[in-house]
């Protein structure tokens, strides 16, 4: 019994850990809130039943085989030694915070493909992302013995790792499922105006307060030290959320003559996923410069995807999650203090840096191209086009979000 | 000043449970989102009351008495020494975690009764919950001094004790105040869907995040080796929620060939209700097979209420607490480890687990029952034909929830 | 390195600090919800940018210079000594909660003034809360220095401090900004109902909720004895919502023949403000008195102020927030505890708290009436009669909510 017994600064750091898995775990809410709330009121229980599988499937496939892949013994530097039904009792606490990690990871996609992706295909990519694509690059910078853990490379709670994987993913699965019905006619890009503008209010609230578990639990300790870290941390995730957003505000009131809502939103978020590589190397200044970086960056990536690009992003998953993602990653080379967790710096860390985010991204486009493309010449990604238009609500689960309310469109 | 003064681990302990109650109180939005997303927006108002009067009337109600009913001094192995106003100063932690969690068992009958009982019985009866039926149950399995506890019944975190209770004091409820008007028709029952899915989705995800707070609370202690269970509790509750939301998916799925929204949120309730009394004492691979039997029950279980028993019960509480929180009492009995809480196990223990759930299952329908025919036979439970049909919200409330709004029904 | 190491008691007061203001932090989701659940649904993207800014500009501003304007080196009793861009490594978990107490400050007057104030004006005025008006009066109580401070007065967690003087900027806001269009005809006041009660509700759940953090962080510790302390202040703050919604509920159904839902939640609300100042101070059973008269009293307050006074205030913040927090803060004269933090107590404290109360409630008068009457005369505080009517959405932000659905109003 004694061995079991441990001393209190451990106790403080497995509880530390427990209560930011348990703010990541809301996380899995604002997702769905701000995926539902930017898009229309017929693809509601749809995009429900996607980002709760998300978390059903992440919790579940994490679990069955996903975590020891990521955290597992090391084989070559490249994967860990699977092995199944992990249930080593004094690292539960580890399996539930990186498990909440997972299924964030995988949520992303859903907002890009959005409206128009059929159901069930949808649940077998969402398995794979659990289980293959984000644990093997995850073991690459976080099991502590992967290939670019040794080069150096900073990605402290996962711009690259968790977010960039998942705009990656989300650029393919958009691009390969295609341009909503109605999105693009003449070769003019048309707004589609999401359907409740509160519920993606509630949604980025509610993200914004997950991050600092996100970030601030990434610590994986709260004792000793740690404990000024971790305040630090909340503090450059908040800074640099609040100078997303307000840069984003601005920009849209100075380009477009009103400040809007969605991108000042997203501007949120992009600062949020900018600071998450380095929210603990950097100081608030530099959190408050990288929210500005990455709410200028979001703005000008949603256009740019929209009009230039013309794929079909209906949430703007692409801009925020995977180029602020890569983005941050980057700027971790150029701002991280010396002595802090960098401890060269420099023109070379930015090296480092540059080889992560381009091996994880080349990893996470590659793999979920193939993924996406034979789950496309087999299943088919994409619902009937009389399926599309009437909703993927009545078509895909037999109801109706709202039932009661005279809809419009 | 010294005496007052407690050791790190003490106040560890305190700062989990304060925490953990802190979890469970948000669980009374998610009741409120749940049961009013699954019924019609004539009635929100209404809704939006009970499950305020349940929080402020548990409150009030088991700090002036209730507490000490539950855990006062044991007189018989049966009732608590009640005294009014309980404030013993270093058992605040205590009362708030407690507190909350009655809040819980009464706001259970909420959703069976929706949409057609008379606000003011409610309150009434929502006050009988909170002082009698609830705080009597609990005393014999939480107080330590209580007969079921001498038995060796378990019940970690409330299974029976909390969820059961309020399901079968559901049942009589939704029995004894009749089905909502077009109900039932030519023997018939008709589906009435309710009125908001993204309300439901976000009740069920905060019920989910609350529910670790339910049973990882439920330690009431996380120093020492108590943190590895708390861990453990949080897994084998993650566990179980996404098992039963992915069994319930699924067989939608097969039976009525579409994946259902509002079955798949319920299933994740049903394996949390399931686990609810065994998270501390069952594996990980045990925990998912919990939610995967609680997730084929509460499918056939609602059916069976609906069309066979012909209650209506617009939110499946009787099945998802009343059913499933029987069902996860018993499966203590059969998936509880050696060495874990359960020294025994075995069929001895299932029998034990038996004799707890029926002699709290009789207690709870038989007081319901007697409390609210004397109700149903003075001020009435149900609202006229008239105030039904045209909601609750304007008749009993003077209001409308939505008035900018076009209803159609 | 070693000089770093902080020991365990001031980890655990830091965490405490942290996960009390991550509490905090969620209230700018609950003040949004409430806002715009009790006003017209073609102003909810004017309402979420507005309290979005205040968050944004409050994290930003109060980091640049507002934290030190409050809390630096005292000059004079009146002011801190200012300096930019507050970064001393061993605060950060002191300006994360002091953050987003002033966020919380700078909120509540987006209420008062919904529905007819521009979103430019807006932004200004609650940079000037941010940095200047709030930061000043607060510094008089809680840098230690202040010349309130030295008098005696108290107001734990902020009754006066933060909420009246939100409240009382909030009462200039509102009478500077008039009445909405149709609000007050032929000498009458017409009820415009809110368009959402479950944003309502549930908003009012969130700030309960985050309550506890907002009290119980006060506190600023948790170890020793400390833990006791944060135990009762959380059963206080529980017993006066409470008391405060149920007070108010019955008061409806008696004054207006039925239980009105809109006032029930603002009775939670005033309870909790009342409770504020006193919080650790008093007995569980004076907190539920408290929250009774604040339960009374801000039904009659928002009477008195729509009917009499004839300022519009949409969603009741003058009453819940400023006069409810004045009150609160002169209660704690009547009510504390020999031995608590009042240590004389009765009639002399009342004195003091008076003092206190009208010194900051002229401070927030003045200040607010002289910057708002400057941005009438320069820029003007309310859109345009067409803009009103069509509605903010449209006009500031040229947006819709809610697109998909066919609004009446």
């Amino acid at each position: 019994m004694e061995t079991n017994v441990i001393e209190t600064n451990a106790v403080l750091d497995l509880m530390w850990i427990l209560i930011a898995g348990i703010l990541v775990f809301f996380m899995q809410a604002g997702f769905t809130l701000v995926e539902s709330g930017f898009t229309r009121s017929k693809n509601v229980i749809n995009i429900v039943m996607k980002n709760f599988v998300d978390l059903i499937v992440g919790s579940l496939g994490f679990w069955i085989i996903g975590y020891t892949i990521m955290y597992g013994e090391s084989i070559g530097s490249f994967i860990g030694s699977p092995s199944l039904f992990y249930s080593v009792r004094e690292d539960m606490h580890n399996l539930f915070f990186q498990t909440v990690f997972c299924a964030t990871a995988a949520t992303i996609v859903s907002g890009a493909v959005a409206e128009r992706t059929k159901f069930s295909t949808y649940v077998i990519f969402s398995l794979v992302m659990t289980i293959f694509i984000y644990p093997i690059s995850g073991h690459w910078v976080w099991q502590g013995d992967g290939w670019l853990t040794s080069l150096g490379f900073i990605d402290f709670a996962g711009s690259t790792v968790v977010h960039s994987v998942g705009g990656w993913a989300a650029l393919v699965g958009a691009a390969l499922v295609g341009p909503r019905i109605g999105k693009y006619t003449e070769g003019k890009s048309n707004a589609i105006p999401g359907h409740n503008m509160m519920y993606g209010a509630l949604g980025v609230f509610i993200l914004w307060l997950g991050w600092f578990g996100f970030n601030g639990g990434s610590e994986l300790a709260i004792s000793g030290d740690s404990a000024f870290n971790v305040a630090g941390i909340i503090i450059t995730t908040n800074l640099a959320a609040a100078a997303g957003a307000i840069t984003a505000l601005f920009l849209t009131w100075v380009r477009y003559g009103k400040p809007e809502v969605s991108m000042t939103l997203n501007g949120a978020l992009a600062g949020l996923v900018g600071i998450t590589a380095g929210c603990a190397a950097v100081s608030p200044l530099s959190a408050a410069i990288i929210g500005v970086i990455c709410g200028l960056t979001v703005v000008f990536s949603i256009e740019f995807i929209d009009k230039k690009l013309k794929i079909d992003d209906p949430v703007g998953a692409v801009s925020v999650h995977g180029v602020c993602g890569a983005l941050g990653t980057l700027l971790v080379g150029v701002f991280a203090i010396d002595g802090g967790l960098i401890n060269g710096g420099g023109f070379a860390q930015l090296g480092v840096q540059a080889i992560g985010v381009i091996a994880i991204g080349a990893w996470a486009l590659i793999t979920s191209f193939i993924v996406l493309f034979i789950l496309k010449k087999t299943m088919g990604l994409r619902v009937t086009k009389e399926e599309e238009i009437e909703g993927l609500d009545m078509h895909e689960h037999d109801g109706a979000a709202y039932p009661d309310f005279t809809i419009d469109r």
